[in-house]
């Protein structure tokens, strides 16, 4: 194999735009949040807290966010529950297992993270969902 | 929207007059206690130990007012209890999920949280009650 | 005294408007930065990383802003240089003395901060000031 | 030697007549102040911040009064500015070389420490002093 890759990175552009999209998300449904963007290594490209917002749920979004970006996976997923929290152990707290938080995938590669929190769970993953359907190219789900 | 919005700031004096407030219920329960007050923005206002009460319970007492203030709502009713154990590394550790915090509500406005640790959670709830009791116009829980 | 007081905060447009008028000062002077707009009491309201600026200087953008927010006045200024790490140490490293923090003041109150980034002091300063040159009616540095 | 020793204490209702001799003296110089009073062990007692202090001085007054009351000696003195960064290390950041710390001393015996933050050096260790000196039998300085 070559000694190095090419690779897909996010931009601040996109970062923006997914912003921008589970503002407007959240807007509609009357719930504000706190939005998180990251990179695909964990870390942050974008932020915005809606006024309304909880500003304890920023670690939660901010988390959701590296959680997906590093697992290539939504997060609130893992079984059982006490797997959770050894992972959060072993991360210092950094893996977490609450739902919010869709990795940013493109042409098959993750490029990024982005993790809403600040609402119920099922609320926070909606907005997830409507940013990623937001952004051309990006996988759904 | 404009670039500020008008809010209410809690002042050390209405702290002062929970904490006091505080302090005589726990007298009058025969329970010391650690009686902690912060802002809307979770940073400490007032603060007493009282004779007796668990050096320890300190970190329970504060976290517990920065949670009411951060969430509007009283602590100890996050479930699944898994959920509140993720909420806590999420915050790393100062969402806490025990009972004995109120957040400060006037005029609609949360303006800052009660915690009260060192007793039992009924009684350290029973204590942020009544300190909310003898502040004019707070919501009472 | 009364137990609260009428207080001014900065809203996400506000903060938005900041973070944008940043990104356009950075890019004219062709120097990619972290930039970081926290409300009065320090808690992050808006966020973005320019392609090419620092992952690692996310901290120090953010430090910056929490610490104008937090002394009313630009970062940096702190003597003798023992006294700065003194305060960092107090602060478990969130009062930072480098330059390129701002107080956003509006009406004579602190209603926030804005730190940047990745570039050197004098960069990051010249986009802080450019920043709130933006803002209408916030004080200028 | 006998396997205890008695000891004094310090009681909240004491911790609580220094915290009031601090805030009059704090009101009078119209320099607003973060104050914290420690028992002999360094856990806190009583604090109160009051109107237009700094929040983020709680933990340097905190960390004063924690130092002072561990030393037996009034904060800031530590020589060369080397060993103080040092002695911050060794203790996580607890002791904190920033004058505005002193020792509550009484019949010889160390029974707390007092710490003000948020104004200057020599304004924390004024209205230390005074906050002494209200205090029957304290040890002045």
């Amino acid at each position: 194999m070559a000694d190095t890759q090419p690779t897909l990175r996010l931009t601040l552009d996109g970062a923006q735009k997914l912003l921008a999209a589970a503002k407007d998300k959240a807007q509609s449904m009357g719930v504000p949040q706190c939005i998180a963007i990251v990179d695909a290594a964990g870390h942050l490209l974008a932020f915005a807290r809606m006024d309304g917002a909880k500003y304890i749920s920023r670690g939660s979004a901010e988390r959701k966010a590296v959680t997906a970006a590093a697992t290539a996976q939504p997060t609130g997923g893992v079984q059982p529950p006490e797997a959770a929290v050894q992972l959060a152990f072993a991360t210092d707290g950094r893996r977490i297992n609450l739902p919010g938080g869709l990795p940013i995938i493109i042409e098959g590669q993750v490029v990024g993270g982005i993790g809403i929190g600040s609402g119920k769970g099922e609320e926070d993953l909606e907005v997830a969902k409507a940013a990623l359907a937001a952004l051309p190219g990006a996988k759904r789900f």
